[in-house]
């Protein structure tokens, strides 16, 4: 099943090989194909709508979305339109760029939790400068975090080990997630040291099933938080826009105190955001985050146009209704094929696994089977929807998921 | 001399108004301006070239240049043209983009102590990665930092308290910059758990003047890390590809084992990297560092333009020469205005201080009065020179900083 790479396509041979001798490992991070695929193609070079072409002009149904910030799809008209005009402003000036200003607005009057926003570019950026902003509020350092839950490739919450020490993460104290007790316990260890309770609006955490928050949880932490003192965070980086506009937790009426937020804001654009309440705006000001680019004015230009599509209120029930077609299509298919699947998480994020599969072989299997037949998707990672993907499109996927199937049989 | 908030122009004042609502404390980190004058517009609309606009359609000559970003001047045609090619074919792609591999050819090509690259976004994710690489390719933990180094406004760098805890910073040990015997202290303090030494190509502390490297104290830490196994991090993020195109230590022929590198690299487009040698490739692929953004196409395909440009061989000579002819210009009018002052670090990046002026009033008065003159620069922060300022726009500024040494007597 998988293609062994002397079958991949030349253009994408020559530029791993390229790859190989220039940046490490031929690449890094959750991009680095080689760690979970024989047949995808490193190299994308384009991207419209819902789809992508890799160096050899082959051309896949998108399911990954850029690994989330794609919420629009690819090359969307009004964000390219906003990039471009910007960019004949202006990037990266002395000042801050007026779209900074009419941008936090428009987060502010988005997002029920808001009363300010404070920009950065990545994830890390924005979950990194919440548990500093809460320790600075609270005068406390312990800060809550689920195990196995992924909040930012950085010594300061990284999962695995190489490279980072003790002391980075000595002040954090494990949860489990959606286990109300568990955090409670966390609480109690921290004690008069507790300054957050950091959470994501469901469990992402990889190689595992994904879990929807229950509800009962999620007003468990908001009532800890009230009762302790501690900040509550929410980790909106992955799910937010996708899930809902005000916030992911928005539909629980659970609203945090902070909120991270990056990936899907811009389309594609480099920027992350922090937003939090008027009880917090002395604590962030108190702190001293910035970076040479927080202001950068064309991903806000980018992140403006994103939002005041999203706000047309298309965009979310678009991915949910094609999010619910493909669940459905693929549950049928795995059904007529004989296979037992567990697909879980919001239907925008979806993420499909093989019963028994402990080792990963059937699902990297039929994920490689999927890539032949022209649709990307991650074996153990979520998957994301965009609003580029109509019914036809998912329709077109699932015509490909079918044939994996009865490969994979 | 200071210009009261209501005498700013009426779109500067409107913004702000806005800003105060929706962004803690109306802007914070570095952008900031309230926190160094009464004069500097917080907004800008707009660059070209060597100038920019403020909302009130005030034209500056921009001696900061985005705070370091922009090296070959506002909006520079061949950059803005490779970013409009890339977003035509796609941003944040599934894969990596080829213009990835291109870009990290040619970073190897051009930088001698190079033998790959891995990319960012932020100068602190480039510091960041190369300090736990360091301590994975060592399995030790000390870092050497010198004291009042700016490495980032991270909580593991970071040089104010609010938020930041002990553990944070545990593992780091200080030294003085330019004190060999300080360094060899630190090492020794570090014993058998020394990881690394950080170090920046000059010391540019904040409200400090600038200090050029001397270069037998960088060939001292040189040898000091060849002796101990500790990997040597230049922090080339402020400096790098203003003062040599090969590293800021080529010159001196000190080569670092890691470089980290951003703000200029990509003429404002969000972009950090880190390069390395041969003897840490296998510790720099042993780490997990990633970020959503980290292989963006856009801002790594204006980075190849960048460098192309930049080793066209013009732009390096060109600032030196602008900034020589600043320099001279400013020492004439000081002292034909009877001002001592101090003109600090490479010429291409300009700090300039008053003697005895140890609480900056009489720097920011002028600062000020060369802010109303249509000369944007910073008080107390080094000021940036790009490719764009030729011998005309320096003889330009001269004569507004002149009218400024006059109003300031």
């Amino acid at each position: 099943m998988t293609i062994a790479d002397t079958t991949l396509g030349a253009r994408e041979q020559a530029l791993r090989g390229r790859a190989d001798k220039v940046i490490p490992g031929g690449m890094y991070g959750h991009m680095a194909v080689r760690a979970f695929s024989g047949a995808h193609p490193q190299f994308t070079v384009s991207g419209a709508g819902a789809r992508v072409k890799d160096a050899d002009g082959r051309e896949y149904l998108d399911l990954m979305c850029g690994w989330g910030p794609v919420v629009l799809g690819h090359r969307h008209p009004a964000v390219t339109a906003a990039i471009v005009d910007q960019l004949q402003r202006g990037d990266c000036l002395d000042g801050t760029a007026p779209v900074a200003v009419e941008y936090a607005e428009l987060l502010v009057d988005t997002i029920p939790a808001a009363d300010w926003a404070l920009f950065c570019k990545n994830g890390t950026d924005a979950t990194t400068t919440c548990v500093t902003t809460a320790r600075a509020a609270t005068g406390k350092r312990k800060v809550l975090v689920a195990h196995g839950a992924y909040h930012g490739a950085v010594p300061g919450f990284a999962l695995r080990g190489a490279g980072v020490t003790e002391a980075d993460q000595a002040h954090l104290v494990r949860y489990e997630y959606n286990d109300l007790a568990s955090a409670e316990a966390a609480a109690a260890e921290a004690g008069d040291d507790l300054a957050a309770i950091l959470v994501c609006p469901m469990r992402h955490d990889i190689k595992q099933d994904q879990e929807l928050v229950d509800p009962a949880f999620a007003r468990g932490l908001r009532a800890l938080a009230d009762r302790t003192g501690a900040v509550l965070i929410l980790d909106d980086v992955r799910c937010g826009f996708r899930l809902d506009i005000g916030g992911s937790w928005e539909p629980l009426g659970v609203r945090p105190d902070l909120a991270a937020w990056s990936k899907a804001i811009a389309n594609g654009q480099p920027l992350g955001a922090v937003t939090g309440t008027d009880a917090l705006r002395d604590a962030v000001r108190s702190i001293y985050v910035t970076g040479s680019f927080w202001t950068g004015a064309v991903p806000l230009a980018a992140g403006l146009a994103t939002l005041t599509e999203l706000r047309k209120g298309e965009a979310l029930p678009r991915m949910a209704q094609s999010g619910t077609r493909l669940r459905e299509g693929l549950a049928a298919q795995a059904a007529a094929h004989g296979f037992a699947i567990a697909q879980t998480g919001p239907v925008q994020m979806p993420m499909l696994s093989f019963a028994g599969d402990t080792d990963f072989r059937q699902v990297t299997a039929w994920a490689e089977a999927c890539v032949e037949r022209g649709v990307y998707l991650h074996p153990w990672h979520n998957w994301f929807l965009s609003a580029a993907h109509t019914d036809a499109e998912i329709d077109a996927v699932l015509e490909r998921t079918d044939e994996a199937f009865a490969a994979l049989r």
